[in-house]
């Protein structure tokens, strides 16, 4: 009793210092000078742009949730008002943090400029800290929300039993992340590839240039795409660790080991995350006198190595299994592996970008040719270091079913870094957003050049993040697998002694059917995701064309292009494109379910598993190779800029960019969603499912 | 007794007059005129270098046969000597039969040619008998193969066990295969590429210019790719479907039900093939009152209606169960439904290949992202039609362990056309041999027209081709993995009553490692293989552009290019470049057998089974809309030839090739090269190896 009460103090405690670090950030940004008139002029126009797509998203996705919500109610076998109120407040809670973090983006975004007009380290600190509201929002509301349920529910160390309720609450964060990472990645990268494709390569306007009618949309993007879509993406990711690591925990096999203990372990991992987050956030202060990269590797080493020492004492002192703090090593140790394979293959100084490169001489063809090759290769390597650490994990547990608690505890130590990831990769598109500021300012080279510094750090904890993204989906889809199959044994009463008490028998043909159909369905997703990019590009491409066409004298810069038109435009292709890959997605499964029973979606959860995690790898990496491939050309190898290899490079990079921020990650939250959804509809497959050939 | 002596009888004789066809048709051939000196000339130049590729090929890949001979007769703990005389068989007879099947098709094209100055009827007759030569020696020689080893190993009605030996005879076939796709398929696209960006895309020089040094090295990379690598691939097929079935029906389980009849239906079955693919290639007669593509079609349909027949009399009197032949209907049926999969994704009429070129209006990049979405979205379509397939003809047998008979049977079902099927695909590139040879002699107008027709007949019988592969490979790999499944339990002494006696769990941690690794396969075997695609693309590119330079007069046309060392480039590129991923995808299986273990060896196959159905159809697709989204736009929509929709669209076609002539097609081996290759080492792996983890 007195552990539950000191743990819950401890949990609660964290959470709000987080809450009060993500008042006192926001504060402290809007305190800092916004530059002048016009810079303030352009924000306000991107700003707009953004609350605009977020609240008309919200507004497509509400009815969803609502419906789903009253299904949830009418049709659960049990836990019918629990599940619909956590599948509710998973939605909401979710919602809530990004909105609260892509404000703060969008507010830091001309801070940072204004700051770069002086000081490069200053504007490392704006940007950075401005990034920082998203991942600690993301990790405290997540918490929060869980700990919300937990005590309307009456789950404590008296009651254990019920922690399945839960898994709507991921439902809910996983079904608004869908949206939010398709909606807002579809977005981006229309308005992205329109903006380039008529501004740069047929009227030769250069990047952010403030007489291209979807310069503004092309930075809204960076807002709802890359840093609402990715916070959607983490916060569901996160919400759907823990809760299965606790269904996990809660099972009797590991209930007889643990205790109540385990239960909670998950959510104290979360709160030292927290922590340890807020530690590194305020280590990364930038000073012109040291490499702004420097500052920033510094604060991730920081978090790192706090998560490690409190990840020390808990399982030490707290779980009595120093077993568990191995494997969240080797989690950790994993994670760092992926993202060195990730840097090999999309930085500057590999073979691969530089090969990739050397063949767009030959043409766009035979270059993303290359970079696609690259692409499909890293997959292998990313895939090959997780199986490992799977396996290893398993056997510190001493292999056998008591192993699955270990691949957990090394999951929790990819997932605990979240929080400082995420500041990091939200750093990226606000560091973006600035220099588009800037430049459509005409703030002049200092500012550039201060621009071009913040450009590389951005580069490098973009790395981190998506190697750290891949790892967590991988490792954390296997987790939730596991919660999926324990809710199976639950339902059905199975005794489990053994890890072969779970029947996926791959040799049943119900099973390989499950399998092949779980296999193929990243690839339809990524097919429609694509499509809808291109459509959208499409429409922008040819409004660009029109406004340049109409409007006088926009050309040579004396008429201003109609911008919201463009933003108008991006957000209703978007949204609309963003509902048929959702319910394909939640379709598929239902009825695989419902047919082949538990045990075939089990092989279908699986199926989907691997085949995302290989195609989301490849076309993140596809992207990311591409993408500096061209950067390397525009820095000056091979003919440099206006050479005939820069424009085969920047049709690669047109290619690469829906790849890597649209469909790469989207697939990370279509396995998660259909995951945390097929538990929680389990009691509906288990007593109305027809179990064909089975 | 009386059975096994009249099946022996019919299976001999039906071979037989297999090898008599083969013969007359070969004669018949060669006595029909080839045409001017000019022609000839140039047909001899093709001859040349195919027969100069193919022995290199075989000198190189002669060393490693015997080295694995040699290792397998010292190191199998069982049938050493036998493993490793099948297993040179295998590869023996593989070489002679795509030796004997390219011969015909590098003297069939000239005469085609010649044939077409007259009269298209008389050239597709020739160009469809020049493939069928091809279509027969694979499925006689592979007959007569798999009879003479039985024969030599002494297996009959009297002693029936051992079938298990005819694995190697699959090994060998398979590597062989392997290199032969590799090493032609990389040849053909390298020597494509190369020719069409210099030749097209830099001089302006239109296709099969004779001025093109390379044209000479695309032509024969006609020869040694698509139909020399084809017909090893369909040969190993048929190898190893027929081989893997027999050890099924071995098992004691099917054994006790249908008897030494089981064990030799599937070669019954294929002499059933070999008549109606006979009567099939004799029905297509090419006249000039009706349309070629009618004259095709009736042959198709007859050979399989033959079958039909033909499979129903031996499944209702001699299996005395009607079921087989319903399931075989059933595979059919489903090859079917798959090639109208292909049709609609990739023909001419579909949306997909429509709004592919509509795209291409915005650049390359744009298109080739909508090619790729639809060729990612066609594979959810084929899966999901094999899946059902499956699912059906396993519930066709009962459900349970005799369903896996029935799926054997569905896959017969698709696999008796193999002969047809392949003459037709062979067509494809006779005529487009035809076609080269008669643009370098500058025939004229009609010829042309006559060219176009059988180019309009080779699209069809090559889409059919494809999704007939489709399906037989998925389909076949279901079978081979049962005969693997069948031989871990009779190595292990498990008495098999139930599928769930087959426990390849996949809960199990060293089998998700195992699963995990092989759905990343394929990807790490198609980045090599299109990488080299590209080295070679880019030495022909190096190439053409100095004899362009360097060689006074050749592009006004008044000097020969030097195409013999374009051959000789294209050929050491390919050669060499086909080692690493045989070696690399022959290591990886070793490695998860001898550390992880038979069943977790079993979820790798099952990995790499899943991961290259999906991945060689996206890839398939995707080449094949975006060449015929290139060829809309040729055919004048969109601004047709010379818009800047057409350069984007050859690019695009440039991205797709290799896509679907290199890297797709070899999925297709690697899949059974390491099934049967594991089948083949198995007791390797349970006398020696580590299990760990288990």
């Amino acid at each position: 009793m007195d552990f539950e009460l000191y743990s819950i103090v401890f949990i609660v405690t964290a959470g709000a210092i987080g809450l009060v670090m993500i008042g006192w950030i926001y504060f402290w940004l809007n305190r800092q000078d916004a530059g002048t008139d016009k810079m303030k002029e352009f924000a306000h126009y991107i700003q707009l742009g953004a609350n605009a797509f977020l609240r008309r998203e919200f507004i497509t996705i509400v009815p969803f949730i609502v419906v789903l919500a009253i299904v949830l109610l009418l049709a659960m076998p049990e836990h019918n008002w629990q599940t619909a109120l956590g599948f509710i407040t998973g939605a909401a809670f979710s919602l809530l943090a990004i909105f609260i973090g892509m404000n703060a983006a969008t507010r830091a975004n001309v801070r940072t400029t204004n700051a770069a007009r002086s000081s490069v380290g200053k504007a490392l600190t704006i940007a950075f800290r401005g990034g920082s509201v998203m991942g600690l929002s993301i990790v405290t509301f997540n918490m929060f929300g869980i700990l919300l349920l937990m005590w309307i529910f009456g789950i404590n160390i008296n009651n254990p039993s019920g922690i399945n309720m839960l898994a709507g609450f991921g439902f809910g964060a996983s079904l608004s992340a869908l949206f939010a990472q398709l909606g807002g990645g579809i977005y981006t990268k229309a308005a992205d590839i329109g903006a380039d494709l008529v501004g740069k390569v047929e009227e030769g306007v250069p990047e952010d240039d403030p007489r291209n009618a979807a310069v503004i949309a092309d930075l809204v993007g960076d807002n709802v795409g890359d840093c609402a879509g990715r916070g959607a993406d983490l916060f569901e990711s996160g919400a759907d660790n823990v809760i299965t690591t606790m269904i996990v925990a809660a099972s009797p096999i590991f209930f007889a080991k643990y205790g109540w203990t385990g239960v909670l372990f998950p959510l104290i991992a979360r709160a030292i995350g927290i922590l340890a987050t807020i530690i590194g956030i305020f280590i990364v202060q930038g000073r012109d006198d040291r490499s702004p990269i420097h500052s920033v590797n510094l604060g991730f080493f920081t978090t790192a190595v706090t998560c490690l020492i409190l990840f020390y004492i808990t399982a030490r002192w707290l779980m009595e299994d120093v077993g568990l703090f191995w494997a969240q090593v080797l989690g950790m140790v994993g994670a760092v592996a992926v993202v060195i394979v990730v840097q090999y293959y999309t930085g500057y100084h590999g073979k691969p970008v530089r090969e990739t490169a050397r063949y767009a001489q030959s043409g766009a063809a035979v270059g993303i040719l290359q970079g696609f090759a690259y692409g499909l290769e890293s997959t292998v390597w990313a895939k090959y270091i997780l199986g490992i650490i799977i396996l290893l994990s398993y056997f510190i547990g001493g292999g056998g079913i008591m192993g699955i608690y270990y691949i957990a505890a090394a999951t929790m130590g990819i997932k605990e870094m979240k929080g400082i990831i995420m500041a990091g990769d939200t750093f990226g598109p606000i560091a973006d957003n600035a220099a588009g500021i800037s430049e459509m300012s005409g703030l002049g080279e200092k500012t550039r050049a201060a621009g071009d510094a913040l450009d590389a750090v951005g580069n490098v904890t973009k790395a981190l993040a998506k190697g750290y993204a891949m790892s967590a989906a991988t490792m954390g889809s296997m987790v939730i697998l596991f919660a999926y199959l324990f809710e199976v044994a639950r339902l059905r009463g199975l005794e489990l002694t053994s890890i072969d008490d779970f029947m996926v028998n791959l040799v049943n043909p119900p099973n390989v059917a499950g399998l092949f159909a779980g296999v193929a369905m990243p690839y339809l997703f990524s097919a429609q995701t694509l499509r809808a990019v291109n459509k959208g590009a499409h429409q922008v491409i040819e409004e660009v064309r029109r406004q340049f066409r109409e409007i006088p004298n926009l050309l040579i810069g004396q008429a201003t292009p109609d911008y919201a038109r463009c933003v108008d435009l991006t957000t209703k292709n978007a949204l609309q494109k963003m509902i048929t890959p959702t319910i394909v997605s939640m379709i598929i499964p239902i009825i695989v379910g419902f047919t082949l029973g538990p045990w075939a979606l089990a092989a279908y959860l699986i199926g989907v598993k691997a085949s995302s995690a290989a195609l989301s790898k490849a076309m993140f990496n596809t992207g990311g190779t591409l993408d500096n491939a061209k950067k390397l050309i525009e820095a000056g190898a091979f003919g440099g800029k206006g050479s005939k290899a820069h424009a085969a490079a920047v049709a690669g990079d047109t290619f690469g960019d829906p790849l890597k921020d649209t469909a790469g990650p989207s697939l990370h939250i279509l396995v998660k969603l259909q995951n945390i959804m097929s538990i929680t509809l389990l009691p509906l497959y288990i007593k109305y499912g027809l179990n064909l050939f089975q």
